[in-house]
């Protein structure tokens, strides 16, 4: 047997198997869901010709959302890639420093780190949550770093480590609170990455309410979206001021004219985009559900591939199952490609985990702690279509 | 007579004037229109569930911009501040260089310019057209500038000046041909800020169809806006991939994956923003011709007033009148403060010109040409109502 033909029908029997699920046609890996909300505030907000910078969507949707996630702000911006900027940034991340990010996530999370003139130092990954690991970050920080009075330094590179950016991959809650303990052991600030799990939970917590701050997307693709959109959330209030001045253009108030105190951003969500966010806001425990119906019929029906797991949320933990996703097993996992075709020629959109950061070309050369787990998911994830709707 | 008496006194007398032509009521400095087919377009654009990275309406709004500013390429971006970054980072301009920038702009320009690392260098602003100055750009750099083979340094800091952002301020054309014979003769690259000016001609020539690359902003002050928005513009295609690729996080294309071969940003359009821009192109010539009418009236009512002159259009330029500008004279002056706050007292949303960028705090330092026009202008602009539709 041809390698190709093993592979396609190790595809096929996941077809038959996600065929089951979804019934016939074609789905995408992830659409929104809109409805008439959606339409009429988005028309409220063209008709009140407060589009842009100013309206009062944008101070809606912050309450909202703080109140949504637990936290005592929350401030809206462009998109998840600038809010985890300016939170890398208002935390005091500068250039010479260092921030450890996973190696397995989008490069969002490791190119804010760049635009702060820091490096990303990746770390390893676990089976269990596919974020970041709290064990092997342990391990590989009493190798690689010599804590400090006002925090850590990178024995190898003399740099200062300043930061850890945890991911909740896929909406699944990684190991938040053992990471936290650790970065505080360390003198280390957390950015929480949330950009993919609005909606999950752990231990009963928000995710996104742990870290000093954390952010949050709304892109296209996420469980709601504003079109483009994110924010960044926090408890403290000054932090919390310092991110909406920054993203402001560090204007300040007062007076007829423009003067600024500090090189700011414009960063700033426009109000159209937040009248579609208010709406899918509204929408959120809706399209949760649904997701949960749809992991449940996919973590029965797939029970009985032996060739693959579907991975459940982790431990006390309440997963948005932004993406549902499957781990290839040893065997089949040289088989990923011709699975991923197969899956895509007959209308399932799937696609892999992002390639591992350190291995781009102008990462290559960041720090890295032994990557074992990452190298191994990095092969063996396959998100498969994960809409709201699907069941 | 007491400062705040002269002052009231005058501004009262503006107020009066500016009443002849825009009649009772409130007016904000400037308000978007929109109309039944900024509705459609947007409720088409949520019905598609295409509101975000991908769409119709970004290509189309980038084919149709490229139109009409009468150059190859346009990429749609999420503002003019980004645009502004991402066109200084594709001509190369990186760590340690400078950037010659008017001293009489909005913040991002100046800010564009530090986010590639590099340094702006302030130069001085023209009473004829409000934006950089030829004659005294060419005075400075050749006192100030040392000609190379690949560029040219700044003698006092030793640092390289690699280009040369002129503005088309409030929408009047600057001198954009002879700076750009300056920038020749000094091997510079000219990114041209149209942020203000879409809808303004030079010669013929649209503004932004001269630099190498230039920018335009959508925000909601704008002529017309996207909500947010901006755009790249230029006749080279090879930067114009470059610009689309950085814009899109860098991502190459082809297989199911993410892979990316560069920092990148995400600072591309969504396209629910892109269905609104497209709507505002279609009525961006009717908002032209309101706006001249506008420009006209006040002409004529303030030509009777002596302390003041109303800012036409420079000689063989068609300006979009963006903002309709007043100068106030030597002897009103001093009462900018008074003037200013007698017209928003009157419900006539007015402000004054920027603070001149050398005098903030965090550009203090940075290298500055003798400004003797921007010093005058920034105490005697005054930018009065100057939506369309108000004449």
């Amino acid at each position: 047997m041809t390698k190709s033909f093993v592979g396609s029908s190790y595809g096929m029997k996941l077809v038959r198997a996600l065929r089951l699920v979804l019934g016939r046609g074609e789905f995408a890996l992830h659409e929104p869901t809109f409805g008439d909300e959606e339409r009429r505030y988005v028309l409220d907000c063209i008709d009140s010709s407060y589009v842009s910078s100013v309206g009062r969507y944008v101070e809606l949707f912050e309450t909202q959302l703080a109140e949504y996630v637990g936290v005592r702000r929350a401030i809206a911006v462009v998109n998840g890639t600038s809010a985890l900027h300016v939170a890398l940034k208002v935390i005091g991340v500068g250039s010479g420093d260092e921030v450890l990010v996973p190696s397995l996530t989008f490069v969002a999370t490791a190119n804010a780190v760049s635009y702060c003139g820091a490096t990303p130092h990746f770390v390893d990954s676990s089976f269990k949550t596919l974020g970041m690991d709290p064990e092997s970050l342990a391990d590989w920080l009493s190798f690689v770093a010599v804590k400090s009075r006002h925090g850590s330094l990178n024995i190898q590179t003399g740099k200062r480590i300043k930061a850890l950016v945890p991911m909740h991959t896929f909406g699944h809650p990684c190991d938040i609170e053992d990471l936290a303990r650790i970065a505080y052991d360390y003198k280390l600030r957390v950015v929480e990455d949330a950009a993919e799990s609005l909606g999950s939970f752990k231990d009963g917590r928000h995710t996104g309410s742990f870290g000093h701050l954390s952010t949050i997307s709304f892109n296209g693709n996420k469980v709601i979206t504003a079109g483009g959109g994110g924010a960044v959330v926090t408890n403290d209030l000054k932090l919390a001021d310092r991110v909406k001045h920054l993203t402001t253009t560090a204007k300040i108030p007062g007076g007829f004219g423009y003067s600024h105190d500090a090189i700011g951003y414009n960063y700033r969500m426009p109000n159209l985009n937040a009248a579609l966010a208010c709406a899918q806001l509204e929408r959120l425990p809706a399209l949760l559900e649904s997701k949960r119906r749809l992991a449940k019929s996919y973590a029965a029906t797939l029970e009985d591939i032996e060739f693959l797991s579907f991975v459940r949320e982790p431990r006390n933990c309440k997963s948005n199952y932004w993406l549902q996703t499957v781990i290839l097993s040893d065997e089949a996992t040289s088989y990923s490609d011709e699975i991923l075709f197969t899956l895509n020629k007959n209308g399932l959109g799937s696609r892999p985990a992002w390639d591992l950061l350190n291995q781009m070309d102008f990462y290559k050369d960041c720090p890295c702690a032994p990557l074992n787990s990452s190298l191994e998911l990095a092969r063996k994830i396959i998100n498969i279509p994960s809409s709201a709707g699907l069941a």
